[in-house]
């Protein structure tokens, strides 16, 4: 069950600036602001739910330790005139925005470093992409799509240079994590042992 | 209905190579052989009838005339170790292979000059990017994919590199095709005057 209100995403009539967005309060499932309009994202199911924790896990327990960078799932991060969630985002350390206490802050305004979004069974392929290239045209450098049914990834560089892997493919990671990752190991975390 | 015999498309069993394939009898819907397996290509619907056929004869009208490029539907091109069928390919002249008796081939055994997709409703992005990206790699210098649901189109150029367009963006043509197109124009065709 959707429970945005109805006035939040009858922006025909009462078109929301960013700023107006932002002071909304979070829905569930949560919503993004994109091309000045507010769009649900589909709710999570298990296969998605599944990888976006292992891969988060994965980035982690190599990017942790020596302070690289960090990978937070459903992390909004606005910029550019939208309100994003990617599946997931990963910053490098030096980039996560830090409070004057010192804790991490609330509000991500910037792009991720890396930004990975997973597909949902009947999601659109475009705009899931799109948001991708938002963030690419951005600063993020490295972006992926993982699409759980074909059993690929589409990989996107900087420059907005498009792969697509699978098998045994060495999947490209965030340049100074060190971590080696198939395809295949990938969509293996789906079969629990 | 598929009528493509069970033993066709059983690879698992029997698997087959291109030159097999090649022999065999087309079906309807008309089958592709990417990556070693056989897939049928969904039975197009009105949109895409509609987005096809009008693309070919806009691109035709400015391309013949000076005998610098020709659009084709549905044509099957092998090349790759692949042989797809892309919704339309587009030639340049000079390339169109030519039997000695100076009619045009019936087997185009060489990547289009310019590659268009069109998705089908429930037709997965990632296996249609895939056959636009295995264009590329082997010499295509455009690739499109219409995305009808979403109103937008994704173009890729000879270094993969991907955008999103819609609304008033101007299309990049084949170069050489004195044509302008705006997405919003291309998707205006579906309405009948």
């Amino acid at each position: 069950m959707i429970s945005i209100p109805k006035s939040m995403t009858d922006t025909a009539t009462q078109p929301l600036t960013i700023k107006e967005f932002l002071k909304l309060p979070e829905t569930k499932p949560r919503s993004e602001f994109i091309n000045g309009k507010i769009l649900p994202k589909p709710m999570p199911q298990g296969q998605h739910s599944l990888l976006q924790i292992e891969l988060c896990q994965a980035i982690n327990r190599a990017a942790n330790p020596n302070k690289i960078a960090k990978a937070f799932p459903e992390l909004r991060t606005t910029f550019g005139g939208e309100s994003i969630i990617p599946d997931i985002t990963v910053f490098r350390w030096v980039n996560i925005p830090i409070e004057p206490s010192g804790k991490i802050a609330n509000r991500f305004n910037l792009p991720p470093d890396w930004a990975i979004e997973i597909l949902s069974p009947d999601q659109r392929q475009t705009k899931v992409l799109r948001n991708i290239l938002h963030c690419l045209r951005h600063g993020t450098e490295l972006g992926w799509l993982i699409d759980p049914e074909e059993e690929s990834i589409l990989v996107l560089d900087a420059t907005q240079r498009v792969e697509i892997l699978s098998g045994t493919s060495s999947l490209p990671i965030l340049k100074g994590v060190e971590l080696e990752l198939t395809v295949e190991q990938v969509f293996g975390w789906l079969t629990l042992g």
